[in-house]
């Protein structure tokens, strides 16, 4: 790494140029740095006039989260562009195309996703993605099953599960998810208004136990090549499309832990949305929509998870045994657990959510808050005893009702 | 490895003189290769009238079982070389020193445990071993407590396991183990007087299932550095000390498979000596010393487990939850598991036990088949609700019992 040196926009214009069939000989380029500055630069490189053009993006040698800096490895940029290829192929269409990865430079050169919204953004907007259920089902079991002792060699699995060892990554979800809510770290950001609330979750040994478990799982369960960090913040969408982007954090992992990333995002937001929408009644149908959403993913994932099976499994004793609906029970309760991890880590953790944290009214800010916490806990207290979807929806609306009294 | 080739017996030993402090300079030293010429070639080098010399053990680049021959990878002599010096350190005195390992050979030099006598021999012989339990108790919690999640740092143990991915020698594990029994296969090997039970074993889709779980945690469940093949082939004893030898089948993997090694071959002798031990006083003392050692030594770990984890556990989310109760319980139930199907597997599959294969009587042989394939089913059935050693011990003196007919 060491011709490593960060990018300047006249040199990401320099290659933009170079990369064959994107951008017409001499055609006039114009570059905008449009990272958040704490991990990574993005360029994204536009011919004048043209509304889409491409975007380079390069690994910062450190992590810059609320103020405080680390040094973070730049092999992640490798990790993320050796994963966005295979999930390229294993889910078209689902992820952006890359152009070139240059690792001495820690550089990945992709598809430009600006005519598509993050995700967040659009569900705090109030938005409805139609076909996100289906296409984050597909993404999901198609990334999952194929990159799985049920659906590729077993023995390239294990090679592949090396070229992922991604300990640094890995290391801050270990600390902010399943370490720093549950007890006292300088690393936790709460408003003082839910210290009562915070130290609940600092005090329950039951749950402590729970999120043990799941640690554990998060540790050892080398389950499939998993996004790691699937959140609305790294989803693009328009009505018609969803692309998945920036797997760094993907390792070996559970495979809940990604169905978990979404399901907790779609629920923050529901939790959110009693803060902000005014209209009960609009509040009423949007968290419906949201609530139906949390069961389409589930269920579209597990359609095509079982037809992947019946068409590609690799494995007899998996197939002969009837052991896929063992899997997607237990994998169903790893998802609850997860789920309820990811609310709760960005409540009173380090890194929160925009859908939450930007409720302008703050009664209603910590309300909102509340009602996340209070959801979280209770899926992970009962990951282990679910059987079916609806009683993740069914938790959300219990504590909707308790906290806000009846929405209708 | 373009420079492997096999050694003759003349380079063993001019390697042997070179290795410093072992032999005197111009010493007299004999050869004699003693492997069994399946795998490896094993030289033992002694100085004339000496009774203990030194071991060069060279992987050969394939394997030999019952006359099949397959290409396996040299690498395993790294990982069995790298196993061993590890084990040294976590375990001092329970594994063989390791003089040298030369990459380009495939070559381990290492402690000559002449004086030592193979532990199936043993126990066939009807010898007792009061130090094993402990031995092995303390071999397997050092071993395994200090290379996962709980004894070491989380990701350096990422890392490490990234060292031992093991495809080949695993491969051999999931279909000689966890499948090969449980269908028509050629590498299946059983006496046409076993078909009844062996038929069963293929039919019993509730045994599949569990099988199913047991075969998915060893594909996934990346718990420690395991030794991945402990039976009692691969322990050298004297009644004062233990030894572990061979650790090529060394990966990440569930720890309850080296437990259940070991209880599995424990029981496999004591199904053997209803068919060996003609007087019945002295079967049922001496079964009874094995299955207290069975008890022994899920104890006696245990008990050094939980010592080490009070001492020198890593993880304070897994320190502060009570986790530790919630993991041993679930090791055990997995332990009980990989100890089912190890018995299975010595039975109908490929590589058997010679406690078994030598007794003299077809019908008694036969007879003590059943008697492990009973029990090794029961535990196999019954693993996920168990939770205590004992309920081990009563499984087998149940079928003893059934199958022989009362032993006093």
């Amino acid at each position: 790494m060491s011709a490593y040196r960060p990018l300047t926009e006249a040199e990401a214009i320099e290659r933009a140029r170079n990369i064959p069939g994107v951008f017409p000989p001499g055609a006039e380029l114009t570059c905008r740095e449009i990272g958040d500055g704490n991990l990574n630069l993005v360029f994204h490189i536009r011919e004048a006039g043209k509304p889409k053009g491409i975007i380079l993006k390069q690994a910062l040698p450190y992590a810059k989260v609320v103020g405080e800096s680390w040094p973070l490895t730049l092999d992640r940029a490798r990790i993320e562009s050796e994963a966005l290829i295979i999930q390229g192929k294993l889910a078209p269409g689902l992820v952006p195309k890359v152009y070139e990865y240059v690792p001495e430079l820690a550089l990945t050169v992709m598809e430009d996703l600006s005519d598509h919204v993050i995700m967040r953004r659009g569900l705090i907007e109030g938005n409805r993605y139609p076909k996100f259920a289906g296409h984050i089902g597909e993404f999901m079991a198609r990334t999952l099953f194929f990159t799985s002792d049920f659906g590729m060699n077993q023995q390239e699995k294990k090679i592949q599960a090396g070229r992922f060892i991604n300990p640094e990554l890995c290391k801050i979800t270990e600390d902010l998810i399943f370490d720093d809510p549950y007890t006292v770290s300088p690393n936790n950001n709460y408003d003082p208004g839910i210290e009562a609330e915070a130290a609940a979750l600092r005090e329950d040994r039951e749950l402590h136990r729970e999120v043990a478990r799941l640690r554990y799982g998060f540790l050892t369960k080398g389950q499939a090549l998993i996004h790691g960090d699937l959140h609305t913040g790294s989803i693009f969408v328009t009505p018609e499309s969803t692309k998945v982007i920036d797997p760094e954090f993907a390792y070996y992992g559970p495979m809940g832990f990604d169905v978990g990333a979404v399901l907790a995002n779609l629920l923050l937001n529901a939790a959110a949305q009693g803060g902000r929408m005014a209209d009960r009644a609009a509040l009423r149908l949007y968290r419906a929509w949201l609530l139906e959403t949390v069961q389409a993913v589930w269920n579209e994932f597990e359609t095509r998870f079982r037809a992947l099976w019946a068409e590609h499994a690799v494995d007899r004793m998996f197939r002969e045994s009837g052991y896929l609906d063992i899997f997607l029970q237990e994998l169903l309760q790893d998802s609850f657990g997860y789920t309820g991890c990811k609310m709760i880590r960005r409540i009173v953790g380090l890194a929160h959510v925009a859908d939450i944290d930007g409720i302008e009214d703050p009664e209603l800010r910590n309300r909102a808050r509340r009602v996340a916490l209070a959801i979280g806990t209770d899926l992970i207290k009962r990951h282990r005893k679910v059987s079916s979807i609806r009683e993740m929806t069914e938790i959300a609306e219990l504590h909707f009702a308790a906290k806000e009294g009846s929405p209708s």
